[in-house]
């Protein structure tokens, strides 16, 4: 909403600031000069996760490069606040989906670990990252979240930062708080794989200091459902939607 | 939740009660002989929209067909509260999640519309209801939402019925209430499509007595995003998550 209507977006890995000249790489330049017929003199909104949005034009197009020159900021760097979204991998299409509404929700940090029911022993990082890069793209945002690379869910317990909160969001739990009871930032989203997490898992989970179970309606939800769910309750009452 | 240990659970158009003869389509005995592998004697949960869950008995397995028999009732009916999502179709598979969403997280009636920003003329409404149904079984639920044809948005506004509170997620909103003061059933949410909601359309949403604006976050969400994101606002403070 900076008054300058820059429909393209693009997230680059490089500094920004006032008459700086950016590189484009091989893909960034065909898609601007080819796929959206851009000409020098054009503009674009570029961010780098760091420096806010920025208006740049087009210098040099080139086949298989091009310079953007970078004007003035249009808007200041936001950043989500200290939210962590914990996830078993599930089925390819619906992970891409999951690390896509992470990035457009607003977590800070995106983490894929492996449950005992978790069928996946393998991500590609790489490709969830370009999803998260391109969901930021997408949603208007100036913060790109880091997709981690898969490890055991247990290390990650085993290696849990004091102070942070994890909300673990699990099926049929008696116990579960109130969505207006979760806690603030610093906090971490647990959401299982489709078979829900083992019973030695429930157990640990269950006897960790700062958890906060919280159940997600009356219906069985699917991974990446509960995951847009949870994200929705912890944004509205304690996050940035406020 | 019922102490039986039924993991396949069918949606059938046919009265359920103990001792009810239950004859299978061809789809539904391929996928029950051939791709499952039950004979005779085993168990499935099926359900019709009305009559709850039951269990059921395979009596006859056959090519392109078969019989189940009724047993006893393992779930009650229970039909979501009285919420309507009305959405702009975008594309193909954001739709068919949409749909899935709608149905997995209890929304009674899908109602797809045509705004003014809204690319498609059409829709595949027997391929949306299929969805919805596949939906339903698989989140453990005994109902099955309705998906409308597709309605020119100015058409249903028209013919809005009385009492029905109209939740209207849009960018931008600078009077947007807040999520926790939304309003309780008969409600609907309406989502727009991903170009938003024109200057008319947006200058006469405003003027309708009956509507309530309410903002997700800093963010623009995608449209699929927005829609699971509202279901949960309602449902965590309206609706049967409570």
């Amino acid at each position: 909403m900076s008054g300058e209507a820059v429909k393209i977006r693009l997230y680059l890995e490089q500094p920004l600031g006032a008459g700086q000249g950016l590189d484009l790489s091989r893909d960034h330049a065909h898609y601007l000069f080819n796929v959206m017929r851009l000409g020098p003199g054009a503009t674009v909104a570029v961010f780098n996760g760091q420096d806010g949005a920025w208006l740049a034009e087009v210098a040099e197009a080139g086949k298989r490069g091009g310079t953007l020159l970078c004007r003035h900021q249009i808007a200041p760097q936001r950043d989500p606040p200290d939210l962590w979204l914990v996830f078993a991998p599930i089925k390819k299409a619906r992970t891409d989906f999951i690390v896509e509404k992470a990035a457009e929700m607003g977590a800070a940090r995106i983490l894929p670990v492996q449950t005992e029911f978790t069928n996946s022993d393998r991500i590609r990082q790489d490709r969830l990252q370009a999803h998260a890069v391109e969901a930021a793209e997408q949603c208007g945002g100036t913060f790109v979240p880091v997709v981690e690379n898969l490890q055991p869910l247990s290390r990650l317990l085993a290696n849990w930062p004091d102070g942070r909160a994890l909300i673990w969001a699990d099926e049929g739990l008696a116990d579960a708080a109130e969505p207006c009871a979760l806690p603030p930032a610093p906090a971490a989203l647990l959401i299982g794989p489709e078979g829900g997490f083992s019973p030695s898992e429930r157990d640990r989970l269950r006897k960790r200091p700062a958890i906060h179970p919280i159940a997600l309606g009356p219906r069985i939800l699917r991974a990446d459902t509960a995951a847009v769910a949870a994200l929705t309750l912890w944004q509205s009452t304690q996050g940035d939607w406020l």
